[in-house]
This record gives C-alpha cells, sequence and structure tokens, in this order.
C-alpha cells in the first residue's frame, strides 16, 4: 500500500530502489542445505561475493579523496584484512564442503563461531572488532544477495535507519547504496555535510519511514524536499523521472559558472581556492577558476608505503602542484599525521590512547629527526617555481612557529648556498584547530604571514567530541556559539593585522553555511574542487551587506537552535 | 668518585639510595643455570618475587585516591591481568624446571618469547601490549634483586632518566623509588606537580646526572634545591640528614596551619574547599578546616564492580557525606566516566578510538535511561540532611544544563509527593572542562548556580594535548597564554553575575600556581586534602593587591616562558 511520509531533506537528489532497514545485528539466516551436486556451485557463489566485496572496497578506496579518505581509509584498511583472513575463508569452505549448508548459513554459522571466540575473551578491543567482522560478514551477505537482485534488474538499495555516522557513508554507497533515510539526524550534522559532498541522496527526521518500512519495500526517495514514498504508484514514478531531470539540469547549469567570478550580489569579491592532494584535483581546481591551492595535503605522500619519501620525491610532487597552477599560489602544508594512522606509514609511530590528542601535524613533524627539514627544503625548492607558501598544522603555540621560522630561513640560506633557485620569500602560515592556537593568536600573529581555520578539528576540540563516534553525532557541529565566536575572532584579528585567513574544513565547502561564514567577514574559502561551484552559486545569490547587518543577532546565539535559526530566515 | 650535579629542584624532599639508570627495554641479563637441587629454590624465590609484585600493586591501588586512581588505575589493571596470565607463570616455572635457569634469565626468556609472538602480529594493539609486558617482566625484575638489596640493608632506588611520565609516578614510588632524577623537564610540568602532591623528590633538567650515573652508584637527592650527589661522603651524608630533619620540622610546623584561617597577608579570605572520594578524605577535609566539599567525586561507587549502585546505596553514601561535614556545603559530581573505564564498570561502554572525545560524562549519564535520574534522585534526598549542591561534568552547551536542571525540578517535585524531605532549593552547578562550555558561558550563565573549572581536562582539550601521553610531556600545561585568559574571563564574568567559581584541578592543589590563580581573582580553590595546608600557607605568603597589580603583565604573556618568568618575580 503506497504510503508518504515527509522528512527534512538533508542531501539532494531523486533515487528509487528497494528499502533496506537496518537492525541491530542484523543476520538472521535460517539453516538451509545444498545437495552433494551443488556444492561447487555454492563454493563458487561464495567466492563471487566475496571478489565482489573486495573490488568493491578496492575500487571505493581509489575513488576517495580529502578528508573522506583519512575518515573512510582505516576501516578500509582494516575490512580489507578480515576480508583476506585465512581462518575465515577456510572456515567458510569446509562448512559448505563437509555440512553441506547455503552460503548464506554457512557465513552466519562462521560469523557465529569468530564472534563467540572474540566475545570470550572479554577485552574490549575485541569486542569493537566484533562489529567489523559484523560489517564484513554483512557485506559478503549484502553482495550474495546482490547478485540475485542485479539478475532481476532491482535498482539500488535505500538504507532505512536510526542514524547513520559519517565514516560510513562513502561505503554504503560502494556498497550500491542509493539513498539514506534516517529517524534521526539534523540537515547540519557532519553525516549530512558528507552526503552532500558525496551526492548521496539524504532524508533525516523520517520517524514513521523507520516504523513503517520493510525490507525489499519499493521506496522513493527525495533528498531535497525531505519527501519518502513507500510502494509508489506511477505518478509517484513520473514525478521521480521529473526529478531526477532537473538535478541533472541543475548540475549542468551549475557548470556555467566555472568561468563566472566568486561575486556576492552586492558586488564583493570572494576567493575559492582549492584543497587538494592529487593531479586531478589540481587540474580541477585550475579549470573551475580557484583562485589558487589553499592546501595541498602531502599525507598521501607517506601513507600505503614502508619507507619515507626523500627530498628529491617531495620536491617533484610540489614542484608540479606550483607547475598546475601556472602562477595562483599554492599552499603545501607540512606533514598532518598522528598515531591513528600509525599502520600505514614507514613512520613507526606509537600506539596511543587518545591519537588526536596526541603527537600528530607539527608535533610529530618536530619531533622525528629530519622530517619537518626534509619537507621544507622541498618545498623550499620548488618555490623556484612559483608562488607558493608552507603552511603547518596542529600549531599549539608560538614556540612552535617561531621554531619553524627559523627553519625555513636556515635551510634557504643552505639551499641559496647550494646553488637553488628559490623564492626572495616564502610566505608561512599556521593551521588554527587547537583551540588553544585560536584563543593566544594576539601573542604571535606577527609571526604568520597567513591563518587556515582547520573547522573540522577545531570544533572536534573546542566541544571535546570526536567527530567520528557516533554516539556523538547530534553533539559534534559548528553549530555551536563556541565556534562562532572564535570563528569571528581569528577573522577580525587576522583582517585587523592585515593577514589572510581562510576557513579550510568541510564547512567551507558546504552551501548551507556559506553565508554564516560570509556573515562572519569570511573572505576566503578553502575546497575541495567538487563543491567548488556549488559554493560559488551560493555567493553569488548572498547580499554581503544584508548579512553582515545581521551578524549581531547571529553572535547573540545562545545556542544551536539560535543558530539554525538564523540560518534558516 | 662524588660528583656534584645542580639541576632544577621540582618536589621536595631530601633522599638517599642507589641510581637505577632507566634505559630503553633493559632487561639484559646472562644465561645462567642453577643445579637440580637449586631448582626448588629458584621457584620459591621467583615466586616470592611476583607476589611481592602483586602485594605492591595491590596496596598501590588502595592508596591511591582522587585523579591520580583514575589516571593510574587502569595500568594497574591491567598489570595485575598480565601477572596472574597463566600462560606467563606455567612458562616460566617450565623454564626454571627443565633447562634449569636462573629465574632472571627465565623471565627474560619468557618476555622474548610473549614479546616474538605479539610482535609477529602486526597489531598496533599488540604492539602497545608489548611496553606492558615489558613493565610487568622488569617490575618482577626488579622485586628478585630488591630482595638481595633489601638483605644487604641499602635504602630504595633513585630513578635516573630522560623523562618521566604523570602515570607512572606512583607505580614507580610503590615499587621503592624514592626519588627521580630526569634529565629533561619542568618544574611546572603535570609530572612535577604529581610528584608534589605524592611527597616524591624530584630534581629535573639534570643532564649530567644521566650522564655519568651508574647502576647502583650511591646517590644523594634534594628535590627543594635541586642537588644531586653521586657517591657522597660524609659531609654529604650529614647534610642529607639535616635537611630531612628540616623537612620533617617544615611538615609539623604546616600542621599547625590547620586551625589558621585561610587569609592572604593583606587580609583577603580565599576558600579552600576539598576534593574527596572517600570517607577518609571527608573526615581529613573537615578537620583541616575545608570550608566544603567542592568536589565530590562519585565515580568509586561505579567502578570495580558489576552492577551499577541503585539509588538507595547512593542515596546513603551522599548523606553520609553531607552528615561528615557538618553543616558545611557539599558539591556531589553526578558521573564522570567514559570508554576509557570501560572494563571498571557494569555500564557495558563501547570502546572508542578516542575516549577523552567520547561520550563520557554528563553525556553518558543522559545517553543511560535512568542512570542521571537515579544519581539525581539520591542526590536529592540527601539534600535533605545538609547543605547540598550538585555539579554537572563535561557540559558542553546550554542545553545540557537546562535538560538537567529540567529533571532536578520534576524529580523534586516527586520525592516530595512520596513524602521525602529534600532542601528547598538545590543549587545546580557545571564543570567548566570542555573549552566551548567556557567560550559560551554568556549564553548559559543565568541557567547554573556556580562553576567548578576543571584544568586538568580543560588544558588537554584547549591544546589538544593527552596529559597521560608521554610524547607530549613538554607540550601539555596550564601556563599557556590561551589558558590564563580563559581561566580569566571564566573568573570574571562570573563573578559579575555573582556566581561562585572555584578551580578543583591539580592547578588548584600546588602551591607554585597559587600566587598566579590569586591574580586572575580566584576566590575559591578545590583540592585534595592531602595538599590543602600547603596551598594555606602559601596564600598567606601572599599579597593580593600586589598580585592584582600584576595581572595586566601576566595577561600580555604571549607564550609560556613569559608566564614562568611572571611566576618566578
Amino acid at each position: 500500500m503506497r504510503q508518504v511520509f515527509q522528512g527534512l531533506g538533508a542531501s539532494r537528489g531523486s533515487a528509487l530502489g528497494r528499502a533496506r532497514v537496518r537492525l541491530p545485528h542484523a543476520l538472521e539466516v535460517a539453516e538451509e542445505h545444498v545437495g552433494a551436486d551443488e556444492v561447487e556451485g555454492e563454493l563458487a557463489r561464495l567466492h563471487g561475493a566475496i571478489d565482489q566485496v573486495r573490488t568493491g572496497m578496492h575500487a571505493l578506496r581509489e575513488r576517495l579523496h580529502g578528508a573522506l579518505a583519512h575518515e573512510v581509509g582505516e576501516f578500509l584498511d582494516l575490512h580489507t584484512l578480515l576480508l583476506d583472513d585465512p581462518e575465515l575463508l577456510q572456515g567458510l569452505d569446509a562448512l559448505i564442503r563437509t555440512g553441506r549448508y547455503t552460503a548464506d548459513y554457512a557465513l552466519r554459522l562462521q560469523r557465529d563461531r569468530i564472534v563467540s571466540v572474540f566475545e570470550a575473551m572479554d577485552d574490549d578491543y575485541f569486542r569493537t572488532r566484533v562489529d567489523d567482522i559484523d560489517q564484513v560478514i554483512g557485506r559478503i551477505h549484502a553482495a550474495l544477495h546482490r547478485h540475485v537482485t542485479d539478475m532481476a534488474g532491482v535498482a539500488g538499495e535505500i538504507l532505512i535507519t536510526d542514524n547513520v555516522a559519517p565514516a560510513e557513508l562513502a561505503q554504503l554507497q560502494a556498497q550500491g547504496v542509493v539513498a539514506i533515510v534516517t529517524a534521526g539526524g539534523s540537515t547540519l550534522s557532519h553525516s549530512a555535510i558528507l552526503a552532500r559532498s558525496l551526492h548521496l541522496p539524504l532524508v533525516v527526521g523520517a520517524t514513521q519511514a523507520l516504523q513503517k518500512a520493510n525490507d525489499g519495500d519499493a521506496l522513493i526517495v527525495d533528498g531535497g524536499s525531505g519527501l519518502v514514498v513507500l510502494e509508489p504508484g506511477p505518478d509517484d514514478l513520473r514525478e521521480h523521472r521529473t526529478r531526477e531531470r532537473s538535478y541533472i539540469r541543475e548540475r549542468k547549469e551549475l557548470h556555467r559558472l566555472r568561468r563566472e567570478p566568486t561575486r556576492t550580489r552586492d558586488g564583493h569579491d570572494i576567493q575559492l581556492q582549492a584543497n587538494a592532494e592529487s593531479r586531478e584535483d589540481v587540474a580541477e581546481a585550475h579549470a573551475l577558476g580557484a583562485t589558487g591551492i589553499g592546501l595541498y595535503r602531502t599525507e598521501f605522500l607517506f601513507l600505503q608505503r614502508h619507507e619515507l619519501p626523500d627530498e628529491e620525491e617531495q620536491f617533484r610532487a610540489y614542484r608540479d602542484v606550483v607547475l598546475g597552477m601556472s602562477g595562483r599560489p599554492v599552499t603545501i602544508r607540512t606533514l598532518d599525521l598522528g598515531a591513528d594512522k600509525a599502520d600505514r606509514t614507514g613512520l613507526a609511530l606509537r600506539d596511543e590512547p587518545n591519537p588526536a590528542l596526541g603527537l600528530r601535524g607539527v608535533r610529530l613533524s618536530m619531533a622525528r629527526t629530519g622530517l619537518l627539514d626534509t619537507q621544507l627544503r622541498a618545498a623550499l625548492r620548488a618555490s623556484g617555481y612559483g608562488p607558493l607558501r608552507i603552511l603547518v598544522p596542529m600549531v599549539t603555540s608560538r614556540e612552535e612557529i617561531a621554531a619553524v621560522r627559523t627553519r625555513i630561513k636556515l635551510l634557504g640560506r643552505e639551499l641559496r648556498t647550494q646553488g637553488y633557485e628559490i623564492a626572495d620569500y616564502v610566505p608561512l602560515g599556521a593551521m588554527i584547530e587547537v583551540p588553544a592556537a585560536a584563543l593566544a593568536l594576539p601573542g604571535y600573529i606577527g609571526k604568520v604571514d597567513f591563518l587556515s581555520i582547520g573547522t573540522n578539528d577545531l570544533v572536534q576540540y573546542l566541544l571535546a567530541a570526536d567527530r567520528n563516534n557516533e554516539a556523538l553525532v547530534d553533539l559534534y557541529t559548528p553549530l555551536h556559539p563556541a565556534v562562532i565566536r572564535l570563528l569571528r575572532d581569528v577573522i577580525r584579528l587576522a583582517h585587523a593585522r592585515g593577514k589572510s585567513v581562510a576557513v579550510c574544513g568541510e564547512m567551507a565547502g558546504d552551501p548551507a553555511f556559506t553565508p554564516l561564514l560570509l556573515a562572519l567577514g569570511l573572505t576566503e574559502f578553502s575546497l575541495h574542487p567538487g563543491t567548488l561551484l556549488e559554493v560559488r552559486r551560493r555567493i553569488r545569490e548572498c547580499d554581503l551587506a544584508g548579512l553582515k547587518a545581521r551578524a549581531p543577532s547571529l553572535m547573540r546565539a545562545r545556542d544551536r537552535a539560535d543558530i539554525e535559526a538564523w540560518l534558516s530566515t
């Protein structure tokens, strides 16, 4: 029976698919057997599904960029390891061969076996791993069934769940989920921001949909209006097609903006720089008219390998970015890694109980002999090929910036003596992401040439809320008066002292926050090229004078509700 | 040959002992065998040492209080588990029986075996565990030797090392370490603060001592003057005895202050409240003239047990504190736990990648049905027996305080209907430890009756530096301009709005910081009774008007060096 539910549209796009209602630890499969002659077929079916999952995860790994790669990468790596675990695979084969179970039931038995061993260990580490095992098994199980549904020609799945964690969005999309409907959540949550950057339709606050939908129900979801239609009729299908066409038209129109200026309705120019970490990002940034690279992530040079990149390799990478931007400034950020990436680098990092509060960013670069100097030398050498700036992550105090400044001076002198052509002056900037660095800025702003506000981490530390912690999805938000006030103070102080300041967190790349950032006085955004045009469009719709006139009422906000009300008027 | 080194005195007290120079992963033991008839003796020696370690750890566990218990507790629990591991113990016995190795060499072999298995696992979790295994093995090894030195009548050990982590201080003391000398470190580090609260002599910045001393060298250390004497002569011994006597006299004189008022030299009264979690703390607080309990930690009711304490049990505990303080106000802090204590409660907490930024404090209390209400009902019922206030930890936003306030009102009405005699009004306070709560205070200060600043966590979040992370001992410090400014702002705003505000972190209990806190306008300190008299003495030496006149120069500090310079003049 057709039913319509109204939620809140959180990420635009119209999707048609079958409902997958997510229940906790759901893998209820009845015991079923196959005939002796079917064993080999069942094994092939199982391994086909496993290969499909492996390929899917590999493809997802390749597609990930920027902040997403960092957030989702670890999960993927761990899951790939679990997927290749010989004990898991041999156990499954043995169950099918000797017990003549279906692949589905073998999966369930094997899952229960592993889990019971882990749970008996009475150790939290292993108990968390149970969730990972469930996810991997669940993925194989889904692949076994996708096979069936693919043959039946049915569209992708629409996940209906209570809440969705930021880190799982990209995985779900790769698994074939074409839209998500949640009972809880908010249109301005970190998950909603990521869904928009993935162009994955999302409807939040649709409590009824979760209660009424069953696995396999046909469903239409519109992430623009927040409409969810269960068992849609011919009219619904027609409307879905119309919406699909209009979303496609919208994206085409957006594309026309690539040669337009980033100017508010009342004529103020805003700078859109790009966050980049690959050749493709740089090319796209250039093509879309980014005014420069505001944040070049150097981590990819260090990840997924055992030896550290030497000066020559780093130099070539940075030089290519500089050349790729043909005269527009490029900001090289020094290594921003910590113990949460310990297993993916040749840095031999010690595991830490709270890696987000650990030896990371410039702390790590300075603690490891040669790490900072090699990177600075490579960047300085690249400065001979075009305008280049150096940006330091995780700055906590004046002392750190002073120390990096001294190294740059010494290394610059050394390089000139060695005959390298380098820029006369290479601007040095600090990431503002540690709250203390923002609050103590008056004491060291004279020591930096520019600032870049990393809102993702800044919010995390200010609110003492890990942004990837599912239990805190409602708490982690940039819409806290403390965040707004600190952003205003940093932007204001920087401008008063004639320093360039950009915001480079996810906030900058999401049109939902554009008016707020403009009201706070921001004139430079640094964002992934994938969202550059949407933000440009939003800026072109904004009246800067009007927004600034409304800034005082924003500064009076006492809580999230006040800020959301400000945004919605 | 007698040598004298000058370091910086970081924790007062004079100690005489033998040097233990700490080398990384030091367990170099040569292969030695025992005769067939000595096997049983060697086994007895080994098990004697193990029992000694177990007893020591148990005794330490009992002695720990307050913040120390939280910081050191987990390590101890884990190490106790490792110590009782049957594989470790049986392996050792087998080595001695069949290989006829000495207990020392068996320890080394067994250590290498376990470690090689763990290291082969290529998993960070297990690699960290290697350090724990090393510590436990090292402890047994030390006990084997202490046995020998004890018989020789030699005094305790003096650890000479590069740096010492806050979390290991209490353990070292329990192992018989009577003083510590470090090459690095600072007199105002978290380790120095803890050493002072443990009355464990500490000298920092004694680089030469580390280079020159060898294991077993006789040593005299004065944590007051920073003097380290290697192979002391008769004069040194005399001076050591004189100093010892003077430190004892000092403590006696201190004791006379227990009935004296806490008043600055220029006649301003300061309130010293106590942090408490046990009956003994409350009795001591009362005896020393604490003006109330500023922070009653309720965690101990929840730790080391499987079921949650019910309302009745909590009520009795809180009522006893109220009665114990005979009319002076008692501040009950609601549960302040997170996933880092997951294995020690019946709360079934999920493991988190960054527990310090996770579901903890009031977030957890509100997320778990019944947890907050049970605690509030118990506290409200206790309010019928004397003045009681309720303090909420980890507050991040206005919404949380408003929610707790609503619960208190509803539960109060309910309790009155049920016939309980409760106070007409129970003041509600917020811990200021999440930076956002400090920055957004203007928006919700009208909703709270009082504030308590938890500097330990506040500093950790502001600086994004885990205070137990050894790699960050130089970074974690309350002496950051951001900390000073935020403290000043919170104290100033609270006083302007007529709200009581205390500092309850380690900072409040350390006389080194007393002048700084007074200069910032603080009039209420909440500290462990063990350091109350020292802080009282320091306050009585201070001239408040003079300190306040110097406050503007403190506010101009740009870095740690500026603040240290301010403190030292």
